[in-house]
Protein backbone atom coordinates (compact mmCIF):
# COMPACT_ATOMS: atom_id res chain seq x y z
CA UNK A 1 0.00 0.00 0.00
CA UNK A 2 1.34 3.38 -0.89
CA UNK A 3 2.14 5.78 1.83
CA UNK A 4 1.91 9.48 2.62
CA UNK A 5 4.92 11.36 4.06
CA UNK A 6 5.36 14.62 5.07
CA UNK A 7 8.34 16.96 5.57
CA UNK A 8 7.78 19.78 7.91
CA UNK A 9 9.94 22.64 9.15
CA UNK A 10 10.74 26.47 9.42
CA UNK A 11 11.70 28.18 6.18
CA UNK A 12 15.07 27.63 4.76
CA UNK A 13 14.99 24.34 7.06
CA UNK A 14 15.45 22.38 3.75
CA UNK A 15 12.12 21.43 3.63
CA UNK A 16 12.21 21.52 -0.95
CA UNK A 17 15.49 19.32 -0.77
CA UNK A 18 14.14 17.02 1.84
CA UNK A 19 11.30 15.82 -0.83
CA UNK A 20 14.02 15.79 -3.21
CA UNK A 21 15.66 13.07 -0.95
CA UNK A 22 12.55 11.10 0.12
CA UNK A 23 11.66 11.14 -3.88
CA UNK A 24 14.68 9.98 -4.99
CA UNK A 25 14.90 7.14 -2.06
CA UNK A 26 11.41 5.80 -3.05
CA UNK A 27 12.85 5.81 -6.50
CA UNK A 28 15.53 3.72 -5.69
CA UNK A 29 13.60 1.43 -3.66
CA UNK A 30 11.53 0.67 -6.60
CA UNK A 31 8.41 3.00 -5.96
CA UNK A 32 7.59 4.23 -9.28
CA UNK A 33 3.78 6.43 -8.71
CA UNK A 34 4.76 9.10 -6.48
CA UNK A 35 3.14 12.24 -6.46
CA UNK A 36 5.02 15.92 -4.92
CA UNK A 37 2.40 18.07 -2.97
CA UNK A 38 3.02 21.70 -1.54
CA UNK A 39 0.49 23.02 1.05
CA UNK A 40 -0.41 25.90 1.09
CA UNK A 41 -1.30 24.81 -2.10
CA UNK A 42 -1.48 21.95 -4.60
CA UNK A 43 -4.30 22.26 -6.85
CA UNK A 44 -5.21 25.48 -8.93
CA UNK A 45 -8.11 26.52 -6.27
CA UNK A 46 -5.32 25.63 -3.79
CA UNK A 47 -3.08 27.91 -5.30
CA UNK A 48 -5.10 30.76 -5.09
CA UNK A 49 -5.90 30.47 -1.28
CA UNK A 50 -1.56 29.94 -0.95
CA UNK A 51 -1.62 33.46 -2.91
CA UNK A 52 -3.62 35.52 -0.32
CA UNK A 53 -2.07 33.78 2.90
CA UNK A 54 1.65 34.51 1.21
CA UNK A 55 1.33 37.85 -0.19
CA UNK A 56 1.89 41.19 1.53
CA UNK A 57 -1.31 43.20 1.14
CA UNK A 58 -2.26 46.64 2.63
CA UNK A 59 -5.29 45.02 4.57
CA UNK A 60 -3.98 42.84 7.58
CA UNK A 61 -5.31 39.38 6.54
CA UNK A 62 -7.21 38.31 11.00
CA UNK A 63 -5.38 35.35 12.19
CA UNK A 64 -8.60 33.52 12.11
CA UNK A 65 -9.08 34.29 8.34
CA UNK A 66 -5.56 32.45 7.72
CA UNK A 67 -6.47 29.47 9.84
CA UNK A 68 -9.91 28.78 7.44
CA UNK A 69 -7.82 29.69 4.59
CA UNK A 70 -4.68 27.10 5.06
CA UNK A 71 -7.59 24.62 5.81
CA UNK A 72 -9.47 25.41 3.47
CA UNK A 73 -6.12 24.76 0.90
CA UNK A 74 -5.71 21.22 2.92
CA UNK A 75 -9.03 19.91 2.62
CA UNK A 76 -9.24 20.99 -1.00
CA UNK A 77 -5.87 19.45 -1.79
CA UNK A 78 -6.62 16.22 0.27
CA UNK A 79 -9.87 15.40 -1.66
CA UNK A 80 -9.46 16.14 -4.95
CA UNK A 81 -5.06 14.93 -5.41
CA UNK A 82 -4.31 13.51 -2.36
CA UNK A 83 -6.59 10.55 -1.23
CA UNK A 84 -7.38 9.83 -4.79
CA UNK A 85 -3.31 9.41 -5.15
CA UNK A 86 -3.33 7.39 -2.07
CA UNK A 87 -6.15 5.19 -3.24
CA UNK A 88 -5.05 3.96 -6.78
CA UNK A 89 -1.83 3.07 -5.52
CA UNK A 90 0.54 6.13 -5.61
CA UNK A 91 2.73 7.35 -3.29
CA UNK A 92 2.74 11.59 -2.21
CA UNK A 93 5.33 12.85 -0.35
CA UNK A 94 3.79 16.91 1.13
CA UNK A 95 5.91 19.79 1.64
CA UNK A 96 4.41 20.96 5.01
CA UNK A 97 0.55 19.52 6.11
CA UNK A 98 -1.73 19.56 8.90
CA UNK A 99 1.34 20.48 11.63
CA UNK A 100 2.18 23.53 10.14
CA UNK A 101 -1.06 24.23 11.01
CA UNK A 102 -0.38 23.17 14.62
CA UNK A 103 2.71 24.75 15.06
CA UNK A 104 2.43 28.27 13.15
CA UNK A 105 -1.46 28.82 13.88
CA UNK A 106 -0.86 27.28 17.14
CA UNK A 107 2.48 28.22 18.35
CA UNK A 108 3.54 30.99 16.47
CA UNK A 109 -0.14 32.88 16.40
CA UNK A 110 -1.42 31.41 19.82
CA UNK A 111 -4.39 30.46 18.43
CA UNK A 112 -6.13 27.97 21.21
CA UNK A 113 -4.93 24.16 20.10
CA UNK A 114 -8.80 22.94 20.61
CA UNK A 115 -9.75 25.11 17.97
CA UNK A 116 -7.83 24.16 15.71
CA UNK A 117 -8.47 20.58 16.34
CA UNK A 118 -12.01 21.15 15.86
CA UNK A 119 -11.47 22.52 12.40
CA UNK A 120 -9.21 20.27 11.37
CA UNK A 121 -12.09 17.28 12.78
CA UNK A 122 -14.89 18.78 11.37
CA UNK A 123 -12.71 18.84 7.89
CA UNK A 124 -10.07 16.54 7.83
CA UNK A 125 -11.53 13.71 10.21
CA UNK A 126 -8.95 11.52 11.46
CA UNK A 127 -7.29 11.70 7.68
CA UNK A 128 -3.11 12.00 8.80
CA UNK A 129 -0.10 11.47 7.14
CA UNK A 130 1.78 7.71 7.70
CA UNK A 131 4.81 9.67 8.44
CA UNK A 132 6.08 12.85 9.13
CA UNK A 133 9.87 14.19 9.00
CA UNK A 134 10.20 17.52 10.87
CA UNK A 135 13.62 19.18 9.76
CA UNK A 136 14.12 21.00 12.82
CA UNK A 137 16.78 24.63 12.59
CA UNK A 138 16.98 27.70 14.54
CA UNK A 139 14.90 30.11 12.88
CA UNK A 140 17.61 32.66 12.36
CA UNK A 141 19.48 30.12 10.67
CA UNK A 142 16.74 29.54 8.35
CA UNK A 143 15.66 32.32 7.72
CA UNK A 144 19.17 33.38 6.56
CA UNK A 145 18.69 30.48 4.15
CA UNK A 146 15.47 31.41 2.77
CA UNK A 147 16.77 35.46 2.22
CA UNK A 148 19.60 33.89 -0.23
CA UNK A 149 16.64 32.22 -1.98
CA UNK A 150 14.97 35.44 -2.74
CA UNK A 151 12.30 38.20 -1.48
CA UNK A 152 10.46 37.30 1.74
CA UNK A 153 6.23 36.52 1.88
CA UNK A 154 4.20 37.64 4.43
CA UNK A 155 5.02 35.03 6.69
CA UNK A 156 8.72 34.84 6.54
CA UNK A 157 8.94 38.93 7.10
CA UNK A 158 6.87 37.81 10.59
CA UNK A 159 9.68 38.48 13.96
CA UNK A 160 11.97 35.76 14.99
CA UNK A 161 9.88 35.71 18.44
CA UNK A 162 6.78 34.24 16.01
CA UNK A 163 9.21 31.37 14.39
CA UNK A 164 10.92 30.83 18.24
CA UNK A 165 7.48 30.14 19.28
CA UNK A 166 6.48 28.08 16.10
CA UNK A 167 9.72 26.08 16.55
CA UNK A 168 8.86 24.97 20.14
CA UNK A 169 5.35 23.89 19.40
CA UNK A 170 6.92 21.87 16.39
CA UNK A 171 9.55 19.96 19.05
CA UNK A 172 6.36 19.25 22.02
CA UNK A 173 4.02 17.51 18.75
CA UNK A 174 6.97 15.54 17.63
CA UNK A 175 7.20 14.36 20.95
CA UNK A 176 4.12 13.34 21.59
CA UNK A 177 3.51 11.77 18.61
CA UNK A 178 5.26 8.35 17.24
CA UNK A 179 4.65 9.25 13.21
CA UNK A 180 6.95 12.34 13.74
CA UNK A 181 10.48 12.06 13.51
CA UNK A 182 12.90 15.01 14.10
CA UNK A 183 15.62 15.70 11.77
CA UNK A 184 18.57 17.96 12.64
CA UNK A 185 19.02 20.72 9.79
CA UNK A 186 21.33 22.32 10.95
CA UNK A 187 23.98 19.88 9.93
CA UNK A 188 25.85 19.58 6.39
CA UNK A 189 23.44 18.73 3.46
CA UNK A 190 24.43 15.22 2.75
CA UNK A 191 24.04 14.64 6.90
CA UNK A 192 20.72 15.81 6.41
CA UNK A 193 20.33 13.54 3.70
CA UNK A 194 21.68 10.28 5.21
CA UNK A 195 19.57 10.92 8.23
CA UNK A 196 16.42 11.19 6.22
CA UNK A 197 17.43 7.82 4.43
CA UNK A 198 18.22 6.06 7.81
CA UNK A 199 14.33 7.39 9.08
CA UNK A 200 12.62 6.20 5.87
CA UNK A 201 14.82 2.76 6.15
CA UNK A 202 13.38 2.35 10.00
CA UNK A 203 10.02 3.10 9.16
CA UNK A 204 8.24 2.70 5.79
CA UNK A 205 8.21 -0.52 4.07
CA UNK A 206 7.87 -0.91 0.69
CA UNK A 207 6.41 -3.90 -0.75
CA UNK A 208 9.39 -5.66 -2.75
CA UNK B 1 -26.05 52.77 19.37
CA UNK B 2 -25.50 52.05 16.01
CA UNK B 3 -26.98 48.50 14.81
CA UNK B 4 -26.10 45.32 12.09
CA UNK B 5 -28.84 44.93 10.24
CA UNK B 6 -28.47 41.77 7.35
CA UNK B 7 -30.68 41.21 4.78
CA UNK B 8 -30.71 37.58 3.60
CA UNK B 9 -32.19 35.28 1.23
CA UNK B 10 -32.08 32.97 -2.16
CA UNK B 11 -30.75 34.74 -5.22
CA UNK B 12 -32.99 37.14 -7.47
CA UNK B 13 -34.98 37.46 -4.15
CA UNK B 14 -34.16 41.04 -4.27
CA UNK B 15 -31.85 41.42 -1.32
CA UNK B 16 -29.70 44.07 -3.14
CA UNK B 17 -32.73 46.12 -3.58
CA UNK B 18 -33.74 45.46 0.27
CA UNK B 19 -30.16 47.33 1.35
CA UNK B 20 -31.38 50.33 -0.78
CA UNK B 21 -34.47 50.33 1.15
CA UNK B 22 -33.36 49.63 4.27
CA UNK B 23 -30.68 52.33 4.01
CA UNK B 24 -33.00 54.99 2.88
CA UNK B 25 -35.33 54.30 5.76
CA UNK B 26 -32.32 54.51 8.03
CA UNK B 27 -31.59 58.07 5.88
CA UNK B 28 -35.19 59.32 6.30
CA UNK B 29 -35.01 58.68 10.09
CA UNK B 30 -31.45 61.01 10.89
CA UNK B 31 -29.05 58.33 10.72
CA UNK B 32 -26.20 59.79 8.53
CA UNK B 33 -23.14 56.87 9.02
CA UNK B 34 -24.30 53.91 7.61
CA UNK B 35 -21.84 51.23 5.84
CA UNK B 36 -23.40 49.00 3.28
CA UNK B 37 -21.28 45.04 2.87
CA UNK B 38 -21.82 42.15 1.07
CA UNK B 39 -20.64 38.41 1.65
CA UNK B 40 -18.68 36.35 0.94
CA UNK B 41 -16.37 39.43 0.17
CA UNK B 42 -16.83 43.00 1.28
CA UNK B 43 -12.82 43.86 1.81
CA UNK B 44 -10.30 43.31 -1.19
CA UNK B 45 -8.53 40.26 0.42
CA UNK B 46 -12.33 38.39 1.40
CA UNK B 47 -13.44 39.91 -2.48
CA UNK B 48 -10.48 37.44 -3.32
CA UNK B 49 -11.81 34.71 -1.37
CA UNK B 50 -15.63 35.46 -2.62
CA UNK B 51 -14.08 34.89 -6.59
CA UNK B 52 -13.15 31.74 -5.53
CA UNK B 53 -16.40 30.70 -4.31
CA UNK B 54 -18.82 32.12 -6.91
CA UNK B 55 -16.64 31.69 -10.05
CA UNK B 56 -17.07 28.54 -12.54
CA UNK B 57 -14.01 26.35 -12.69
CA UNK B 58 -12.92 22.60 -14.08
CA UNK B 59 -11.81 21.74 -10.83
CA UNK B 60 -14.14 20.92 -8.32
CA UNK B 61 -14.54 23.05 -5.25
CA UNK B 62 -15.12 20.72 -2.32
CA UNK B 63 -17.76 21.39 0.27
CA UNK B 64 -15.31 21.61 3.12
CA UNK B 65 -13.49 24.01 1.58
CA UNK B 66 -16.33 26.27 0.33
CA UNK B 67 -17.57 26.17 4.01
CA UNK B 68 -14.12 27.64 4.73
CA UNK B 69 -14.05 30.30 2.29
CA UNK B 70 -16.88 31.36 3.42
CA UNK B 71 -15.92 32.02 7.28
CA UNK B 72 -12.55 32.80 6.04
CA UNK B 73 -14.31 36.14 3.91
CA UNK B 74 -16.74 36.54 6.65
CA UNK B 75 -14.18 36.89 9.69
CA UNK B 76 -12.11 39.26 7.74
CA UNK B 77 -15.10 41.32 6.88
CA UNK B 78 -16.37 41.07 10.60
CA UNK B 79 -12.98 42.09 12.48
CA UNK B 80 -11.90 44.60 9.71
CA UNK B 81 -15.00 46.46 8.54
CA UNK B 82 -18.14 45.13 10.93
CA UNK B 83 -17.12 45.62 14.41
CA UNK B 84 -14.89 48.59 13.75
CA UNK B 85 -17.82 50.76 11.88
CA UNK B 86 -20.04 49.57 14.82
CA UNK B 87 -17.84 50.77 17.65
CA UNK B 88 -17.81 54.11 16.17
CA UNK B 89 -21.52 54.26 15.46
CA UNK B 90 -21.73 53.32 12.26
CA UNK B 91 -24.69 51.76 11.03
CA UNK B 92 -24.40 48.38 8.78
CA UNK B 93 -26.36 47.13 6.58
CA UNK B 94 -25.71 43.75 5.06
CA UNK B 95 -26.10 42.19 1.37
CA UNK B 96 -26.00 38.56 3.49
CA UNK B 97 -24.50 36.64 6.53
CA UNK B 98 -23.89 34.06 8.77
CA UNK B 99 -27.50 32.93 8.06
CA UNK B 100 -26.18 32.20 4.66
CA UNK B 101 -23.63 29.84 5.52
CA UNK B 102 -26.58 27.89 7.96
CA UNK B 103 -29.04 27.74 4.82
CA UNK B 104 -26.88 27.34 1.68
CA UNK B 105 -24.18 24.72 2.99
CA UNK B 106 -25.78 23.53 5.97
CA UNK B 107 -29.37 23.13 4.22
CA UNK B 108 -28.07 23.18 0.71
CA UNK B 109 -24.73 21.03 1.03
CA UNK B 110 -26.22 18.96 3.68
CA UNK B 111 -23.22 19.41 6.10
CA UNK B 112 -23.94 18.93 9.39
CA UNK B 113 -25.23 21.98 11.14
CA UNK B 114 -22.64 20.97 14.69
CA UNK B 115 -19.59 21.10 12.53
CA UNK B 116 -21.15 24.42 11.20
CA UNK B 117 -21.84 25.71 14.38
CA UNK B 118 -18.39 24.41 15.67
CA UNK B 119 -16.20 26.57 13.13
CA UNK B 120 -18.81 29.48 13.51
CA UNK B 121 -18.35 29.69 17.37
CA UNK B 122 -14.67 29.46 16.84
CA UNK B 123 -13.95 32.38 15.07
CA UNK B 124 -17.21 34.68 15.52
CA UNK B 125 -18.18 33.74 18.90
CA UNK B 126 -20.99 35.29 19.91
CA UNK B 127 -21.45 38.19 17.10
CA UNK B 128 -24.92 38.42 15.44
CA UNK B 129 -26.75 40.92 13.97
CA UNK B 130 -29.64 42.74 15.58
CA UNK B 131 -31.91 41.92 12.61
CA UNK B 132 -32.32 39.76 10.05
CA UNK B 133 -34.69 40.32 7.23
CA UNK B 134 -35.39 37.07 5.33
CA UNK B 135 -36.96 37.63 1.85
CA UNK B 136 -38.95 34.21 1.16
CA UNK B 137 -39.37 33.45 -2.23
CA UNK B 138 -39.91 30.45 -4.20
CA UNK B 139 -36.25 29.52 -5.97
CA UNK B 140 -37.86 28.57 -9.46
CA UNK B 141 -39.23 32.53 -9.31
CA UNK B 142 -36.04 34.15 -7.64
CA UNK B 143 -33.69 31.59 -10.55
CA UNK B 144 -36.04 33.66 -13.31
CA UNK B 145 -35.40 37.06 -11.78
CA UNK B 146 -31.82 36.73 -10.94
CA UNK B 147 -31.29 35.03 -15.22
CA UNK B 148 -32.24 38.32 -16.26
CA UNK B 149 -29.47 39.93 -14.51
CA UNK B 150 -27.03 38.31 -16.66
CA UNK B 151 -24.85 34.87 -16.20
CA UNK B 152 -25.28 32.84 -13.41
CA UNK B 153 -22.14 32.30 -10.63
CA UNK B 154 -21.04 28.88 -9.79
CA UNK B 155 -23.85 28.84 -7.12
CA UNK B 156 -26.73 30.16 -9.13
CA UNK B 157 -25.90 27.08 -11.59
CA UNK B 158 -26.66 24.96 -8.51
CA UNK B 159 -30.13 22.23 -8.89
CA UNK B 160 -33.44 23.86 -8.04
CA UNK B 161 -33.36 21.39 -5.26
CA UNK B 162 -30.33 22.45 -4.00
CA UNK B 163 -32.63 25.63 -3.85
CA UNK B 164 -35.25 24.42 -2.33
CA UNK B 165 -33.66 22.43 0.63
CA UNK B 166 -31.69 26.24 1.26
CA UNK B 167 -35.23 27.67 1.42
CA UNK B 168 -36.44 25.39 4.09
CA UNK B 169 -33.53 25.70 5.85
CA UNK B 170 -33.85 29.58 6.33
CA UNK B 171 -37.70 29.40 6.91
CA UNK B 172 -36.87 26.69 9.80
CA UNK B 173 -33.97 28.71 11.11
CA UNK B 174 -36.40 31.96 11.31
CA UNK B 175 -38.83 29.92 13.28
CA UNK B 176 -36.87 29.61 15.85
CA UNK B 177 -34.82 33.31 16.34
CA UNK B 178 -36.83 35.92 16.95
CA UNK B 179 -34.09 38.35 15.76
CA UNK B 180 -34.98 37.29 11.80
CA UNK B 181 -38.40 38.19 10.43
CA UNK B 182 -39.81 36.35 6.83
CA UNK B 183 -40.66 39.03 4.17
CA UNK B 184 -42.74 37.76 1.37
CA UNK B 185 -40.43 38.86 -1.75
CA UNK B 186 -42.54 37.46 -4.28
CA UNK B 187 -44.94 40.51 -3.97
CA UNK B 188 -44.36 43.57 -5.85
CA UNK B 189 -41.42 45.84 -4.82
CA UNK B 190 -43.75 48.75 -3.35
CA UNK B 191 -44.79 46.00 -1.27
CA UNK B 192 -41.63 44.10 -0.19
CA UNK B 193 -40.83 47.72 0.37
CA UNK B 194 -43.87 48.56 3.07
CA UNK B 195 -43.38 45.13 4.89
CA UNK B 196 -39.34 46.25 5.05
CA UNK B 197 -40.63 49.14 6.51
CA UNK B 198 -43.11 47.85 8.94
CA UNK B 199 -40.36 45.40 10.27
CA UNK B 200 -37.85 48.17 10.85
CA UNK B 201 -40.62 50.34 12.64
CA UNK B 202 -41.51 47.75 14.91
CA UNK B 203 -37.99 46.60 15.58
CA UNK B 204 -35.48 49.21 15.13
CA UNK B 205 -35.54 52.15 18.08
CA UNK B 206 -33.38 55.14 16.21
CA UNK B 207 -32.54 56.99 18.78
CA UNK B 208 -33.88 61.01 18.15
N1 LIG C 1 21.48 21.35 5.04
C1 LIG C 1 21.63 22.52 4.43
N2 LIG C 1 22.68 23.31 4.70
C2 LIG C 1 22.82 24.51 4.09
N3 LIG C 1 21.97 25.02 3.19
C3 LIG C 1 20.89 24.27 2.90
C4 LIG C 1 20.65 23.00 3.48
N4 LIG C 1 19.50 22.49 2.98
C5 LIG C 1 19.01 23.42 2.12
N5 LIG C 1 19.86 24.47 2.04
C6 LIG C 1 19.71 25.68 1.25
O1 LIG C 1 18.90 26.57 2.02
C7 LIG C 1 17.94 27.21 1.19
C8 LIG C 1 16.54 26.85 1.69
O2 LIG C 1 16.32 25.45 1.46
P1 LIG C 1 14.88 24.93 1.05
O3 LIG C 1 14.99 23.49 0.78
O4 LIG C 1 14.31 25.84 0.00
O5 LIG C 1 14.13 25.20 2.45
P2 LIG C 1 12.58 25.20 2.73
O6 LIG C 1 11.92 24.53 1.56
O7 LIG C 1 12.45 24.44 4.02
O8 LIG C 1 12.18 26.64 2.92
C9 LIG C 1 18.19 26.75 -0.22
O9 LIG C 1 18.99 27.71 -0.87
C10 LIG C 1 18.94 25.43 -0.02
O10 LIG C 1 19.82 25.16 -1.11
N1 LIG D 1 -40.26 42.42 -5.61
C1 LIG D 1 -39.75 42.23 -6.85
N2 LIG D 1 -40.54 41.86 -7.88
C2 LIG D 1 -40.03 41.67 -9.12
N3 LIG D 1 -38.73 41.83 -9.41
C3 LIG D 1 -37.89 42.19 -8.41
C4 LIG D 1 -38.34 42.41 -7.09
N4 LIG D 1 -37.28 42.77 -6.33
C5 LIG D 1 -36.21 42.77 -7.14
N5 LIG D 1 -36.59 42.44 -8.39
C6 LIG D 1 -35.70 42.32 -9.57
O1 LIG D 1 -35.18 40.99 -9.54
C7 LIG D 1 -33.83 40.99 -9.89
C8 LIG D 1 -33.01 40.43 -8.70
O2 LIG D 1 -33.12 41.34 -7.60
P1 LIG D 1 -31.87 41.58 -6.63
O3 LIG D 1 -32.21 42.67 -5.69
O4 LIG D 1 -30.62 41.72 -7.46
O5 LIG D 1 -31.88 40.16 -5.89
P2 LIG D 1 -30.74 39.50 -5.00
O6 LIG D 1 -29.79 40.60 -4.61
O7 LIG D 1 -31.50 38.92 -3.85
O8 LIG D 1 -30.12 38.44 -5.84
C9 LIG D 1 -33.44 42.41 -10.22
O9 LIG D 1 -33.52 42.57 -11.61
C10 LIG D 1 -34.50 43.23 -9.50
O10 LIG D 1 -34.76 44.44 -10.17
MG1 LIG E 1 10.44 25.06 0.23
MG1 LIG F 1 -27.79 40.92 -4.83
Amino acid sequence: MSKFIVIEGLEGAGKSSAVQYVTDYLKAHGVSRIECTREPGGTPLAERMRAIVKEVHEEQLTIQAELLLMYASRVQLVETRIKPALREGTWVVGDRHDLSSQAYQGGGRGIDTGLIHAIKQAVLGDFKPDLTLYLDIDPALGLQRARHRGELDRIELEQLSFFERTRARYLELAAQDDSILVIDASQTPDRVKAAIELALDSRICIPG
